[in-house]
This record gives structure tokens, sequence and C-alpha cells, in this order.
């Protein structure tokens, strides 16, 4: 079964980055907005209760996230991805640091720019133009996420969650 | 904000459900197959706090539940709703009630039906075919879920996890 590590923002940020998905996200309907802390990976019903413990454990050491949606940005010319770009902050970074070190399956496929994806899977003309766009409105959202969640991958591409993890500790 | 609390099923059985509910319901994008334990209430982000805890007290008298989908109903005349018949047990009825006496928000709008919806917004003529189909196809499906899930509903109706609790009693 695929497996993946997600913080979800405030309702507030996860509606705004909505009216964006709606129109230019082809995930749209199969997860609400989040920031990816590890990407999809494989893991049977036995290795997933260890890893959901390691979890935990982590979880246990960090304190509330405090992210700042700062700008929207783009992937291009890597992939044609259009994303607020959330500061990475040490917080942040050393948290997706310990989740790929003490769960380590699966090598990161790129280096770690926390983000919320707002467009992806345009060709390179909308890319462009809706990009032009949204650089223009910008964003500017502060706010603290005190809990991330491993969720599971379900035929059709959507996703279920398969626990919640509080954030906890001083780190 | 608008809360809810639900079960969802093993990957095997959400993945049977969405083979039916991408043709005929309306909301499969908003949220992956689910037993409703408890019908959407309004909570502010004060009241949902105590209210996860009660759900968290509640979650460790009852031990892990156990599901038959035995048969697929519809709730047709009252709605053109159709669904995955969950044999309505006295572990499932306990829940529901605890939950509904407990989070004293709203009365229920229906006598409790345990069900995982299939389909759903059909004309009539739609849900006499499809139901007469799909009751010929059937279901015999019997598993053990271990926990249950608070979830919010963002502006454009989908479902995000706000809790995830363990069901650790004996109940």
């Amino acid at each position: 079964m695929k497996y993946g590590i997600v913080a979800f923002p405030s309702k507030k940020l996860q509606d705004l980055a909505n009216t964006y998905r709606k129109r230019y996200d082809s995930h749209y309907t199969k997860i609400t907005p989040h920031i990816t802390l590890k990407e999809a990976f494989d893991a049977d019903e036995i290795e997933i209760q260890k890893i959901s413990k390691e979890i935990a454990s982590i979880a246990n050491n960090f304190a509330p996230l405090k992210i700042h949606a700062s700008r929207i940005s783009s992937f291009f010319p890597t992939t044609n991805v259009i994303f607020f770009r959330i500061e990475p902050t040490d917080q942040l970074k050393n948290l997706h640091q310990e989740l790929q070190s003490r769960i380590n399956i699966g090598k990161p496929k790129h280096v770690f720019i926390p983000h919320i994806t707002i467009a992806q899977d345009l060709t390179e003309t909308e890319h462009d133009d809706i990009f032009g766009q949204l650089r223009m409105i910008g964003i500017n959202e502060q706010e603290t996420i005190d809990r991330i969640h491993l969720l599971y991958q379900l035929e059709d591409g959507s996703w279920t969650t398969y626990e919640t993890y509080r954030l906890t500790g001083d780190e």
C-alpha cells in the first residue's frame, strides 16, 4: 500500500488554495491542500505499524509548525507545478530530515522545498499565463499547524487518513 | 466550521465502493468511502477541542468495530441513495448513541442505519435501473475497523481529517 506524510494547513489557507486548485490542479479531487513532509512510499500492514510508532515518537519531539506562505512560485522548468512557497525554516527541514532518516524507505526524489501545490499538469503555455497572473496576486499568510497525518492511497489515486499525530514537543 | 465523525473501512472495501461511486455518487470526489457515525454538525475552535476529548474518551471504551457489509440496499423513497448495508450490531448502535449523547449538538436527522453510500443524487429512473443491477451483484464483506476520525469540511464541500482515535476498549 502507498503511504505519505503531510501537514494540512488551516481551513482558511486550504480554502484559498482550493480557489486555484479547482481550476488548475489535476489532483484537486484526490486530496485536500497540504504540505508534503514525506513523499509517497510503499509499506505493508506490518511495516506501517512500526512506521506509525516512529512518526508518533518524532511528533512528540516537535513543536507545532510555524509556517509562512510567503509567495507564489513555480518548479518550472523541472515541472510545471505552481505552489504557495512555504519558508523553509529549520524546524520544517529538521522534521523532514527526521522523518526521512527514521522511516528509511525510499530516497527523496527532490530536495525538500516545502510548498502547497495549487497548479499542476499544465501545458507550458498555460503554466506561463497562470503563473504570470498568480505571481502578481501573491500570498502572505502565517499560521501554526499543530498536527501531521499519515495517509494511504486508494486505487483511484485519492488519499484517506490512516493516523493523526499531535506535535507536542519543543523542537 | 462543520465537523463530522466517520469510520473508514479497509482499502479493499473503499476501492470496491469507489468502483460504483465514481459513476453514481455526486460526492465521490469530496470524501473517500466511509460509515458516518455522527452527521455533520457545527462547532467553533474552542468547542471542538472539548468535543475531541469526548471522542477520545469514547474511543477508549470501544473495541475495534466488527462490520459486515451484507447487501446493497436503498433509502428509496426517502432519498435516492444506494448503499452497502452494514449490519446494525449493538456495538455500532452503542457507539453512535454514545457519540450522539455526549456530543450533544444537533439532533440526528434520521434513525441510525449504518451504511457506506455508493450512489446518490440520481433521478428516479437512474435509481431504479442502477439499484436493480447492483442489488443482483450484492456484497458480502466482513472486517474490523480499529479507528474513527473527526473530519471538517472545506468551503468546496471536501473533507479533511482533524483527528484520529484508536478504538482501544472492550465494548
